[in-house]
């Protein structure tokens, strides 16, 4: 089940709302990653204090560990993860495609050997399909090769890039029959390919708006690109696809990113960014970046960013934080990302209020100025 | 400021209640340790969730980092981590004992290289008393030389454990001077040393009930000794302390080793135990341990221990924490510091309301056999 409703426009930016078998979704939004079954370092219910309305699982992980028999037995990855609102799950292909030269793609789909015990695997866009049903997840993505940006040094190349990107289609088929096959009761969403090429693009776009799908990704994008191609092609693709669908960019990225996606029509987010930086001590305020190791911090007072209402800001100095974090002590990246995940889910917050009122591109402009003065 | 109020008394159980600077602290009562200014993994608020009433900081961390400067500027430890109910702090004592062989005894105090950045320093009761006046901690332990209970692997004389022991008491004076000097508000503890020797115990507590301090502590337990030995001075030398004044035993320990401490007259508790287990994955429950790496519990569904209301037992299987466990994900140890501080807490608490209700006996004849049945 998804109901897509486009509440109002600007420009290309949209304010949406997204119903799902587990609950709303307001857009734009970004979706915390919970890779194997946790977001790292955070309790569900301070995802869910912290306004996460949908958090990813990443369906390779999940099947490798805990696997299907576990995740089988809670009824799919709600119950199992204690999470109760949506989950988005991807397909698989980009962690398979991730393992390099331990893969081998064919046109039935990718053998590889499970890194966690050496057993020999072949994920096909059928597989995908049965271990995402498996979990139940509220948004089901195809099964899809990710176009790499480049090989050995070697740029892809447009014929590699189409080849790839039909591959993606055929196995966009594959995916739709049979999730239909399983009578999944969630939604399936297509994900465009083509590389940093628009024409691949937008025949991928096309071929995909066919099948008719209840919503559409942007792949193969932050895959290791030059951020002058990224920002192309999220300038290209996003408002081609149909408005009335659910727009998602995977992967992207930083907040200056999400601004932009928003600005370029993309409705949904994700990245592990906000939580791997908690992990490494850099954290996003809203005038910049902060990296709480810096020996300036240690005697400072004041929370990591004043205006942010989080409960590590409301609650602790940075130099608390500096000293957790130069101790080693669990609680530095547990603050960190609690931090980080509140800063990108209420920036995204602030980014549907300013489209609600009409206001996004003065909002936009703001953003960057803000972001770019620095923090002191 | 310490008052102590006798509530109710079973045989030397003690059922009281004890007034500090920053609250009231119900006993008997457990104190969970945070070391570097963190109860490892677990939020301040979360602490105060499950009850947690005092909690205890090393004087001899805080002092290599963040150091004097920071926890200066912030008045004390306890707005500097966020805690604003009482904490205990030990003297440093034990700490710089455990740096062993870089570390030099001598009347007037201990020499030692910093193992932060190799300064070198000196640690005596008047320096041990100043730490902890600018932590501002609600206890003050008095500078102490905890008796080792053998050193390379020669059992401690009777002989050495005396010289310890008046090395100890001399220090205990010279804590208390410089405790009155620096006019620190908060109350002091001297400490029974003693070894495994009653007739040093009965001397060391002799001596120090001379000096009138608030509350008295049994330390030089815990060391290594045998379990018999650690029981034998616990079943001995509690009781015998001033009955109107708190009695604390140092670093220990299981829970039967706070129940037993209870029966012999102990009122506050301190041990790693729950956390440095629980980072483990050795889990306590009413009916015994559970090591949830192991492979049974990879698909149960059924919280850690069903008759405990904590936020893991309340929300998560063990078949989750198994799978969070196995995948090396932080909110492992973080739902598994919870559950067992709660536990260990919860375990108090039912001790208090036994003890409230004159069956304190009765319910540790039932806490016993539920401990040695063993969970399923």
């Amino acid at each position: 089940m998804l109901h897509f409703d486009l509440l109002s426009t600007e420009g290309h930016a949209r304010r949406g709302r997204l119903r799902l078998n587990h609950g709303v979704v307001e857009t734009p939004i970004f979706m915390p990653v919970g890779t194997y079954g946790t977001v790292k370092g955070v309790l569900p219910r301070d995802l869910e204090t912290m306004g996460a309305q949908i958090i990813l699982g990443n369906t390779f992980h999940l099947w490798m560990r805990p696997g299907l028999d576990v995740l089988g037995t809670f009824g799919g990855l709600h119950r199992f993860e204690g999470w109760q609102r949506p989950i988005l799950t991807d397909s698989g292909g980009f962690q398979v495609w991730s393992l390099g030269k331990m893969r081998k793609i064919s046109e039935e789909g990718v053998r590889f050997a499970s890194p966690v015990n050496g057993d020999k695997l072949f994920l096909t866009p059928e597989v995908s399909m049965q271990v995402q049903t498996v979990l139940n997840s509220d948004i089901v993505m195809q099964f899809d090769e990710c176009t790499p940006y480049e090989t050995d040094g070697q740029i892809t190349t447009e014929k590699a890039a189409r080849a790839s990107m039909e591959l993606s289609l055929r196995w966009a088929r594959r995916s739709k029959d049979e999730f239909a096959r399983l009578e999944n009761p969630n939604a399936l969403f297509g994900i465009v390919q083509g590389g940093m090429f628009e024409p691949l693009r937008e025949a991928s776009l096309a071929a995909l708006v066919d099948l008719d799908l209840p919503g559409y990704a942007i792949g193969g994008v932050s895959v290791g690109e030059p951020k002058e191609d990224m920002r192309r092609i999220m300038a290209h693709t996003p408002h081609r696809l149909p408005a009335h669908k659910p727009r998602y960019l995977m992967g992207v990225g930083t907040p200056e990113d999400l601004v932009e996606g928003v600005h370029h029509g993309v409705d949904l987010f994700d990245c592990v960014m906000p939580t791997r930086n908690a992990r490494n001590g850099h954290l996003f305020t809203r005038f910049g970046e902060l990296k709480i190791r810096n020996a300036r911090h240690k005697a400072d007072e004041r929370p990591l960013d004043p205006t942010c209402a989080c409960h590590a800001c409301s609650h602790f100095s940075r130099a608390y934080l500096h000293h957790l974090e130069r101790c080693g002590e669990m609680l530095a990246p547990m603050l960190a990302s609690i931090h980080n995940l509140h800063y990108y889910l209420n920036l995204m917050k602030e980014v549907r209020a300013a489209l609600e009122e009409g206001r996004f591109e003065a909002f936009r402009a703001q953003f960057h100025a803000d972001r770019q003065r620095g923090i002191d």
